[in-house]
């Protein structure tokens, strides 16, 4: 029997191995092909055009190792460059953003939804939209926070520092008065219990991973293609730099057992 | 008369306009022509290989522009880049470790120099190996403070945040009696208050800015490449990404007059 070709899941850096962890649990016949974009990492300061620009590379390099879809596991490449993506590729690509808000909504029993991520992710208004698409007369209040990953990638879950500047992103929220947030960033589940230390326990943490995993079970389910069940799926991951920090980090925090990883080169001969 | 050709500088981000500020003081005829690589920022967290391909593509771009010089104004390719960027280049390539390094042997009265920089430049061990060269004897101590540059990225030059994160990084080197410090990376002297409130009094900091220009000055004079002396050089700045952050902090932190900024393309087709 052949290998059945993989699902493709890339972000800039680690934080999309949350979602890959999520599609472990859910999905373990699959074959993962995940592709980490560290030569360039990080996205979340950068424009759309160049967003783009890397998401379709990436996703070109996903379709060569056989993706029979790809899941943008990168809020900001799934916020800024989902549409462009669709345009280009036939495979499905399916983004993290739509499936966050609809946890989000389901989540929320006042309509009062808090939203954090990179700048880029919360300049674009995705989440505000995806959500109000969902549920109009919600009120949605976003706040960028351009730290949170440096200070994830340096591994600093639980210190006073990351305390403090989630401190000050969050308090414009927080005096909103909601009662969900969404994660909407990849690598913040990693700072989940310092998060719930600065919330407080009466706030729904929403993370898209969970969702989008589940959301990649559908479309598998529907559009039948899901790998034979009888099996065990293997994880591939390549990276565009061999970064050391991003084992260190994905290894100890997440749990998942990495073997090979592979080098791939990026090509960017667009003109801007 | 025609326009004189330019000197070249780049960096990965804004960090290098610390090194055009003190050229456009020290050498007011001379044009400049700066490129931030702000598409592929920041640097200090890759690998040499990944450094290598950047700093020889964004040299490239220089040479387009006629550029009569190259200076490396960034630590992290200065210490990975600048030996293969002379290997492939016939213009002289200047980097800011080398200047750096002198500058912290002349200051050092006691022979013991502190040096911090991103986790690149001080695992690469450029500096230790420069002031070697100089100072045989030299008791060299360094510390890898990878969240400076993020922080100063945000603005948050006088902040509790930076202060703390300072005064873990500088802990191992301050206990070390040093009596030099240097800023081995073009963003930190944006950090001079807070370093040295972190510090003391007791201590020299040295940045490279300077000495670089200097060194500039130096060559352009030995090989007969100044600019006619009875004019005023101009500035031209490109970025690989239009980031607006870019020029909230290049203005606000170093008062550099920035006019139109160009957008350049930036081609990987290396293997890697």
């Amino acid at each position: 029997m052949p290998n059945p070709d993989p699902i493709g899941v890339f972000d800039s850096g680690i934080g999309g191995l949350t979602v890959v962890a999520e599609l472990q649990h859910l999905l373990p016949a699959e074959n993962i092909f995940y592709i980490g974009d560290t030569a360039r990492v990080p996205y979340g300061g950068k424009t759309r055009r160049t967003v783009e620009r890397y998401s379709v590379e990436i996703g070109g390099l996903l379709l060569a190792e056989q993706a029979k879809l790809i899941v943008v596991a990168c809020n900001t490449a799934s916020a800024l460059a989902v549409p462009r993506m669709r345009k280009i590729f036939k495979v499905p690509v399916l983004g993290v953003v739509a499936p966050g808000a609809e946890a989000a909504v389901m989540a929320t029993k006042n309509r009062r939804i808090g939203v954090i991520g990179t700048r880029a992710t919360v300049a674009s208004g995705a989440y505000e939209h995806a959500i109000r698409l969902l549920a109009p007369a919600a009120h949605v209040v976003s706040s960028a926070c351009p730290l949170l990953v440096p200070l994830i990638e340096e591994g600093l879950f639980d210190d006073p520092v990351t305390d403090e500047m989630l401190a000050r992103y969050l308090a414009p929220i927080l005096s909103e008065n909601v009662d969900t947030l969404v994660l909407g960033c990849t690598h913040y589940p990693l700072l989940h219990r310092a998060i719930t230390r600065a919330t407080g326990p009466g706030i729904a943490l929403v993370d898209s991973a969970k969702n989008c995993a589940a959301a990649v079970k559908s479309l598998l389910s529907e559009q039948n293609l899901a790998a034979p069940q009888d099996r065990l799926g293997h994880l591939n991951i390549a990276l565009t730099d061999p970064a050391e920090g991003f084992l260190r980090v994905a290894q100890n925090a997440l749990g998942i057992e990495i073997g090979e990883i592979m080098t791939l080169a990026v090509q960017s001969t667009d003109r801007v």
